[in-house]
């Protein structure tokens, strides 16, 4: 008989494809622009610039530098808690640094979804280290499950 | 020579790959649990249901028939207008059908994410019809964004 040689089909070779294709996908391929706005913002202000954007989640910064993150659940809860929204700023209910979930640019977009399911947030900033800092960032970008949600649609339709 | 016959590799099959292995995942294969709440509920029941179910979108009931969708979005705008939250029932604030946008269990998830991206929203009710009934459903699940994430997080990690 003839040596068998060449291709030989062992199993379900899509699931490979599939795995590749979706890791060759980079933060910086598919990122939004982000919102931002500064700490000393009022929460009042930051709930109507919300609503101008139509996002879920504000990154707050202090001068330029990444500094905290503020969901609507965050709003909810602080309204919810009688709160001064004209005369507090979004620098005090906000999430604070170290405790933010973060991406890079050449972060794959699969380490990006990763994050968002075990952490269980909606949002992440897409952030560059300032003068080679290892705890100061700037924001340039933000990744979201719409983000995540509009690459599946493009999979599937084969786009 | 000899005639050319069997596989020829003319193009890129991963993306047929991709695009075939998504469309073949049905809304009752990943649906998560419905949180649901009748009509005459308060708002400020429903917020605090809202938070204890750590949910971004309730569905709304009247007699067990879908009737209507609330959002943080929704309960964002209704807080800062002013509303009673304790006697104002979340029917009279909810988005109500037919603006409501659902799917069925044996619907593609390529079909649940197409229409969450089309239609700018975070979440759809998973519904059977009741009787034959074109309008009347029942609320047997839930697809959002994150069951989206969580399927593309198992596709790129080859699950």
């Amino acid at each position: 008989a003839r040596p068998r040689v060449g291709y030989f089909f062992i199993g379900k070779p899509s699931l490979n494809y599939i795995s590749d294709e979706i890791k060759s996908i980079l933060v910086e391929d598919i990122k939004s622009i982000p919102v931002i706005l500064e700490e000393s913002t009022s929460i009042y202000d930051a709930i109507v610039f919300m609503f101008l954007e139509d996002v879920g989640s504000i990154y707050i910064t202090n001068n330029g530098i990444l500094s905290g993150v503020i969901s609507r659940k965050d709003i909810i809860r602080t309204v919810m808690g009688g709160t001064d929204l004209y005369k507090v700023p979004i620098g005090v209910i906000m999430t604070r640094m170290p405790n933010i979930i973060y991406v890079k640019p050449k972060d794959s977009v699969l380490t990006a979804a990763m994050k968002l399911i075990e952490h269980e947030i909606d949002s992440l900033p897409v952030v560059e280290g300032i003068d080679n800092s290892n705890k100061d960032y700037r924001v340039v970008g933000r990744i979201t499950k719409t983000n995540i949600t509009r690459i599946f649609v493009e999979l599937g339709n084969n786009i």
